[in-house]
């Protein structure tokens, strides 16, 4: 197991009281001789640093929490990846949990429970399934620094991330511009404010450009899944054939719904055109290759993290300190959209 | 901030020492009112206990560090997802870190550096590119319990994982017994272990049918993505027309293999059949969906924690002790492979 400070005090033949002011970083009062010989007996036992031992000390463990629904999900991967750099960069690491509710729940485990036991230093909530929890907020606002990805009820939690509502704009003005009049929704599900959101800047084009949009209609919701995405479109085209253009949720979700196009004998784009969001790593080498908003995923888990620190370190974050940290998205126009059919 | 041993004490009126003890399970003789006393005032404040303080007790953190190249990768992604949900089930937490190599090398940091500083119970190598780092293998060795998903210089680690030449062995029967011959493969990067040992096992299973395989003229290497999997394709399918399959050594390849195959006017299965191994949870949404060979990511994860606190609790782990661990590959038969034309 790991060597102790005993082992480094035996080794180098000075005291214990001493060895632990040197090799935790306390004030010590030892001649440089003293002090070379513990060195020197810790690199040749291969001592390591106990950053807990310093964080008793200096009342940090230089550990984040991240509280996360799953990390089954590419968005959340990609964000733990930024995370997990930015902190490195500034010497902190992360502990990840998926204790936001659920399983957790079922466990009796509190929100972030584990993570707070560990005494991380500040916290990023990115579990939108808690994004109605009231106790999570309570966590989230009254017992260290945090960051969100999400809403928290009450607010007091600094967000880190993209306007959905102009994700949802964004997409609804490409195909306008393109001419279609007749457009079709693939959702995530309907209570999640990312679903809200996206659908309020969607209809806010539509109604911009004197369309009404009828919601049950040319609405059919699913869980972000491809296989999801492939049935909610097929149940879509069967009831309004009329569509002339799908907005998608999300890029997996697009890969269920290019499939159902094509078992339909629909052809992508002269039939029907399709724009999602995110932009997978795959999503241009789908065929036809997906039109689809650029969601930064990595860079909002480095600037999450990057804003926690600085909350950590008490550092200026802006006069007025922000609560909202957007970050842009950005139209991929790829073959998956064209002008429909006159 | 979190709430100290010390305000629990002074709101109970109760001494530091007696608090101290009732709320980090040392053993301490005190009436059933005081304690109640303790616990009330804990409540009231909202203690959380201190693992860390615990840890200090017990030796332990009660957190297993995974140390990854990158969490940017749909197994590893799923791996954690498994190792994170058993971990929890079993009251331990996962620290997760990047510092295998590359940018941590860069930063003077060695393996798993931080992880060790903050005392992890255990570690899981989930880094292939330190494959052949003896630096690394010394510390899963010398340090503490540990369990790999590849291959350590040396031995000495338990590996958990899937038989790479079994995937391999599997995809090409498949498409033997579909009465291809002339099959191509779109690799890895050869330096890999997973690589070689995927083509190990498609070789032989090629050789057991009395076929030659001319690796040069019918390989391509590529780097796991969707666009190098496209490339390599384009590249192999124009100096080897004659080829009618292709094993393709992940779904994320396999992805870019049938977009190069759809622009070079070849129909799969009919004029090229196309097998990959992972199973991605959209690879049956691809057009044609895409046969595989399924690789357990996220019960690897799982395992891989179960195999590890067994080791650090000093369970058996078997008779003589397992140093590997291989879970189950199984055919996916899908519609991107069919006979070649006669």
């Amino acid at each position: 197991m790991y060597v102790s400070l005993k082992d480094v005090a035996e080794r180098a033949g000075v005291s214990f009281q001493t060895v632990s002011k040197v090799l935790n970083g306390r004030k010590a009062t030892v001649s440089d001789a003293t002090r070379e010989r513990i060195m020197a007996a810790a690199a040749e036992l291969g001592y390591v640093p106990n950053a807990l031992a310093r964080g008793l000390v200096k009342q940090s463990t230089y550990t984040i929490g991240i509280v996360a629904d799953s990390f089954d999900d590419w968005f959340l991967s990609q964000f733990v990846v930024g995370a997990e750099l930015e902190a490195r960069n500034r010497d902190h690491s992360i502990l990840v949990s998926t204790e936001a509710g659920g399983a957790a729940a079922e466990q009796g485990q509190g929100y972030a429970q584990s993570l707070l036991e560990r005494r991380v230093d500040g916290l990023i909530a990115a579990a939108p399934s808690a994004e109605e929890d009231e106790k999570a907020a309570q966590v989230l606002r009254s017992r260290l620094p945090a960051v969100a990805i999400h809403h928290v009820p009450g607010g007091g939690v600094p967000v880190v991330g993209s306007s959905h509502s102009a994700t949802g704009r964004i997409a609804a003005e490409h195909l306008l511009l393109l001419g279609h009049r007749r457009i079709g929704s693939i959702t995530g599900p309907s209570r999640r404010r990312v679903t809200e959101s996206r659908m309020r800047g969607f209809r806010s084009a539509l109604e911009a450009a004197g369309i009404a949009y009828p919601d049950s209609a040319w609405t059919a919701e699913a869980d972000w899944s491809a296989e999801g995405g492939y049935r909610a479109t097929a149940q879509l085209l069967a009831r309004a054939p009329e569509l002339t253009a799908l907005h998608v949720h999300s890029d997996m979700m697009a890969t269920g719904a290019l499939a159902a196009l094509a078992d339909a004998g629909r052809d992508v784009p002269s039939d029907c055109s399709v724009i999602a969001c995110d932009d997978l790593p795959f999503s241009g080498y789908l065929r036809p290759p997906l039109t689809t908003v650029r969601i930064p995923a990595r860079r909002s888990g480095e600037r999450a993290v990057e804003l926690l620190l600085d909350l950590i370190e008490r550092k200026p974050v802006g006069d007025p300190p922000k609560d909202k940290v957007f970050l842009p998205v950005e139209l991929v126009a790829r073959h998956s959209t064209a002008p429909p059919r006159s």
